[in-house]
């Protein structure tokens, strides 16, 4: 899994019909030291995730484990929203 | 998932029986911000997507969960058309 | 799916019993103005394909979707032999 | 599979129930002579592996393999604690 | 599949159950010159390659398709030992 910002949403109404009721987020990918890069990826929100939160997201098959993408044609899942995060010694993130 | 824009299509006549009747099209993938790169992919249309729309499209084994493409050998579909997309305040793309 | 130049084989007699009667194909990989780069591919052919045919690849377990492949040891397949592409109004490739 | 070295957590109480009971370890990659790069994954501890220890993990479908991962919403997980690796004649890394 | 050699090797006596009796190859990737590059990854040998050899390996759900590896926690395995390989007109390895 990787580290990501949700920073905002995608709106499509021609799509598959099994990606009816599923949110599409932006989430920008951030470094070990909660860097945001200029990479990111489109992934369904299965946690309640919204703008301005840090999360983890899953890739592959592994993003069609959760009850809402199950059998869906979906490669990236939001499945947790991040408390915090350490490296060594030092708190990298916070969401307090 | 990535956004991407749908630049082009491919004509094989010479292929597996599987990728009878598919579209294939050719999708030049974007950044965050709207911005084509150098990076394409070959994607399969589910959703009547053609040159010019902008496009969310999956990869891997959950590019063969829509109708048209299970058990198939392709490995990227494009799954919707893209209305707006939207990072911080900014909408980055309205199709009207 | 990839856009890729036939430029060569491998032969391996020494391999899992799975692989026995699959032809290995070098794949040298194409970008979207179908000029080769530095990155290559071996691919399974499942069409007859040979050098300097420019073909088509699935990867992953999209690979495994052709009758030839099906539950070997393979993550790249050659599963269309392309004709044309285009990219806006520009033909980039033409077989003939 | 690649090799890392643990170096934090990442902890998360909104998560997707299938996560509950999982330890998710902060994993820097290090290149063949060990050297640690920019880049990390977040994967799901397997083994018992802690900061300090370097380990060896799977990624995609293979992290969903053992038995804490199984069907899973994760897409790597840590399945071994490395003792020695060699490159060469030469010991690159040796835990003791 | 790329083609890689085989470098050296892990040991880890603390690992995932389903590991025991796999043997873990370190293969540093080749270009398809059979130049070595900065990359590597570590594989499980599925033909009895040993360092040294210039081998063939498969990756992802792929790599879980051999009697050794199925459903095993393992996204790399070497399932070919390579005897030659051509470019064009040119033998790019012969391993005699």
């Amino acid at each position: 899994m990787l580290l990501g910002r949700v920073v905002g949403t995608v709106v499509a109404t021609r799509k598959d019909e099994k990606l009816e009721g599923l949110k599409l987020l932006v989430v920008q990918i951030v470094d070990i030291q909660n860097k945001p890069g200029a990479t990111y990826v489109v992934a369904v929100d299965s946690v309640g995730a919204g703008t301005g939160d840090t999360v983890l997201y899953a890739s592959g098959s592994s993003a069609r484990q959760t009850a809402s993408t199950k059998d869906r044609p979906v490669d990236a899942v939001v499945m947790a929203i991040v408390d915090t995060w350490s490296v060594g010694d030092q708190t990298v993130y916070n969401a307090e």
